[in-house]
């Protein structure tokens, strides 16, 4: 850790600064530069960086150089970490798509959808039960009931099933029925549902949170890991950005970031990011092109119908094409993207 | 609503429009603008627009008219709410000021600083229990050992004391001890804690998501609204910003459209927003000659030992003066601000 | 063009409204919904559009209709723009890529690039010799000097130069050496200089400001193309972010949605959006899988000597291996992408 | 300069930087913390900062230590720069208030818009002659035509007037005829227009880009500066946010962290920053109490026949009521508001 005092720091508060990283056991450096002195004081953990050295008198910043103690992080564990669910594998050089409608609605709409999404070649079936509306009048999922029908689409199809959970409370109710549970982008920071999916052994894909910085991600996948659940898989879904264009800005550049800092996979969800069905291919592909694990896509045989998001859900037709292009290009830029 | 059709879209999508819209039992009118067939329906209820009408073929856009059918807009009560804590009043042309430190880090620590703000005319104490942190490594509070700090420091000062809530299975613990709980940035969207806040009869505190727009705010508080708690205080705390001069961006506009878009009182909290001491006196009277029926500000006798957020927190002195400059602004500007 | 009247709006500001249409020869039609009457006017232009009708007393919100009678549309002109650059082409199923240093330093800089990157299989050079820099005491390019040295480059390679103008007053002097000129993000809104590019016969190359619209940036492009000058090339090179991992925040959706919105060719600049060498090479190929019609990329054989932006700066045997991935990624998602 | 390297970097990767560091003639010091090797090189100017450090192989960060070697800085004049404008002063404890309509339409209305304003207490008239405006079918202005009115109105208000400037080729025109010349905030990066206003001995109201950080905009400031006219006030006029509530998010922090960083005088344009009426006045207030030297403020007879920005301009009457509140908040905040 670095402290740059300011130009007019006295003496004492110089001294002052050293006295406590003495008291921690840190190795110190004094040095000066430009008028400012400048201490950099050497410790083993993470954990100097949350004393208070910022509001210490005469300081004027702190630079933190030890980064990323992370168990999530690439320092700590070189090698990619792969998340097998079932016969499916996320990450490793895989490539991996999960589609479905983004509510379940009712029993015959989730399993048309998952069998035309699974024909067409879809790893895994989407489908949530408990949806995060902005507004408390809007349909909230079908609960219960649709982690029931989703069961049934595993056993039909014999694909994995993802499902959003929204409370703590029912963490072991969805885990009980899917086999991947999903923190949505709303809840990326709700760190007592982060805790609570992190005791439970089902892996989890953890959205990022529409304002939230690569490093707050990462961190909120710490939060998991922390609690002994490693098998954790994130995904870009868009970040709040100033053009109405689209429902949130697809941030590309995620992909490759997280793949340089963390050791976990990373997919992509092209359809909230877009919000609107004419420019998802686009995205699914170049998240792909970035090096994306996997994508995540609404697909609903009938949009126009759709409870939940219908202007973003692809046609299945539309669907067979992507898978078709999604694979082209993996094919080209991956060793063995058949996983 | 209004539909408007794409300019090539065909007489059977225009016709299908219309017979969705006729089976709701709207009235419908038809006209054409700039080569395009506009639909308008009209119907009674916000409901309507929940169907997928941007999804249906030939739309190329939908614009909600009637917007706002909530409980906690100004339309459906025009008169300002105000909200009674013990012997204190936030809204109806107060000046409220709730000031302490950000977490509680102990009994001496939490009752100094209670009663040097209380001095200086604060009308609340704010100290947190249970801290919301970025990192899983930081200090999380010290849960229900700091809420009986909490609890001793009303007995002694006589003053209400606020506190945040995490965990929708806290919500009777922390209400048990707190006059007033409060709801943070991270979870504003965490609707399974906004409902459960929803369903206590104490005063909530509902901070502003660091991305919300203030219309999702407003449905933030329409979730506890709609649980049958009325008693909601809106606190304006900063948004994310591209620039890092300061934590957050603190958007004083909020002040004034929260106030013309619903009945519910405003408050700001500059310390958050700031994150830098040195320029929250600036800040909070900014909010208070903005309108704003009160401020929350961070105060830590001794800033530098703080274990949290201490760059943000004011010295006491400085405190006091800032109560007499909040009081002077709001002598001009209203006509009794005592409350 | 649809105005919505506020719920109390009197019949008078209705008539207001209604007079104001006809007297602009509009078609009017007048419906009512949600208890609000709604005013739609169809008139022949846009410029009905810019008369104040928000600020009409009774007026709640304006929408407008027909967009886009722009030039520049793909509803004015159906079919892609081609960009002829001498023997290079510009949209139309193509890759082209643009590569060099981001500044001309030295003749010797300059040619040695330009031979790697030519070698390579880039189809046109980049190399500023007049640069926008956030302060006034960093290097600001070499001027005429470095024009020269451009010139100079097309001759030895036989390929096209693209070079930035800052200055309405260095339009002519720019545009007789370089093959392409382009305008810089700091310069998408500064009309004048858009206006004089305009009047000129080189084609265009339009970054997308730092924090533009779509909309807006069509706009810009609006603003070449009115003063007679067609030959457009919309470069896309990240917008501002809360995110500070990159310098700014690639928006790879731009791709798709300029395609939709106009006619124009659409590059990426991943290595400003970057700004940082280590994922310039995976934001290239999300562009080209999104379906852009190029890259521009920041090629420096000693990118540690570089004068400006030297971080972003890709090493000639990068560029080269991304040279392939690009072709492969292209040849699998378009039909002829040789041009 | 701080350079911290990465863990991995080699001894002969640390020489190199050493090397560097000694050939510019640095005191240097090399210390080590978290298993990375640190450098910090000291010097006694910015250039350093400029050299390609963070491109060095094995440099993991680069932190600038010596920020603000810059004129504008406080560090360089600790003094506040005070701006006489004829009579009016801008800076040093008064309060300035500019209004007029956004554009000159016509002699009568610019006339008749002054006389009320200056009745009403402002100190200065705006109104423009060239509009910077989105669409180039938008009304651009009255060009010198609007300034010769522009000059009328001093005469018979015996007010100064101000007037934006698009172009560097008509600086000395408008230079002319205004008292003080602006730069929008579309040309706040317009690096050959900012040194064309720094040629002339007008003062000039600098606008904050819409994207840009305080940094960045104090920069823009330097350019000004550099060519040898101090003479500068800073206009806050909002920046680009995600909601479309109001059409920029006034930062009102901007204030405070303009006067710690700069000795220039500071003012708000509520009016741009909100782009509604309803809020303009709560927005002017806090900007005087978060103490600003001023505001500017669009104020329009007949908002509804105003042919740019109407929305957002005040009526007389309203302008009236504000210029009382912001002399009573004025009064209670600073020792001597009357100038």
């Amino acid at each position: 850790m670095i402290i740059v005092m300011h130009p007019e720091a006295t003496s004492e508060e110089v001294a002052q600064i050293v006295e406590r990283l003495q008291d921690l056991g840190a190795d110190i450096h004094i040095t000066s530069d430009g008028g400012r002195t400048v201490v950099s004081g050497t410790t083993e953990t993470r954990l100097a960086d949350e004393a208070p050295w910022a509001s210490l008198p005469g300081v004027e910043r702190v630079v933190p150089v030890l980064r990323g103690g992370r168990r999530v992080s690439r320092h700590f564990k070189p090698d990619d970490t792969v998340v097998d669910v079932m016969d499916v594998t996320i990450g490793g050089g895989s490539l991996t798509v999960v589609a479905g409608p983004c509510a379940i609605e009712s029993r015959e709409q989730m399993m048309g959808t998952a069998r035309l999404v699974a024909a067409a070649g879809a790893a895994m079936i989407r489908g949530d039960a408990f949806k995060p509306r902005t507004s408390p009048y809007a349909f909230q999922g079908l609960g219960k009931a649709g982690l029931e029908i989703l069961a049934e689409v595993r056993e039909e199809t014999g694909l994995p099933v993802v499902a959003e959970v929204l409370d703590p409370r029912d963490v072991d109710l969805v885990a009980s029925y899917a086999d991947v549970v999903r923190i949505g982008t709303r809840n990326m920071s709700n760190q007592a549902l982060l805790r609570e999916v992190g005791r439970q052994p089902k892996p989890v894909m953890l959205k990022r949170g529409r304002a939230s910085t690569i490093e707050e991600w990462i961190d909120a996948a710490e939060y998991i890991h922390n609690e002994g659940n490693a098998r954790i898989v994130l995904v870009e879904r868009g970040i709040r950005g100033f053009d109405s264009s689209t429902r949130n800005t697809l941030d590309v550049s995620a992909v490759p970031l997280v793949k340089l800092a963390t050791h976990l996979p990373v997919m992509v969800d092209p359809s909230h990011a877009a919000g609107r069905r004419d420019i998802v291919a686009s995205l699914a592909l170049a998240a792909v092109a970035a090096g994306a694990d996997g994508v995540m896509i609404d697909v609903h045989p009938r949009p126009s119908e759709a409870m939940v998001d219908g202007p973003q859900a692809m046609l299945p037709k539309e669907f067979e094409t992507l898978m078709r292009d999604l694979q082209a290009v993996a094919s080209v830029l991956r060793p063995d993207p058949s996983g």
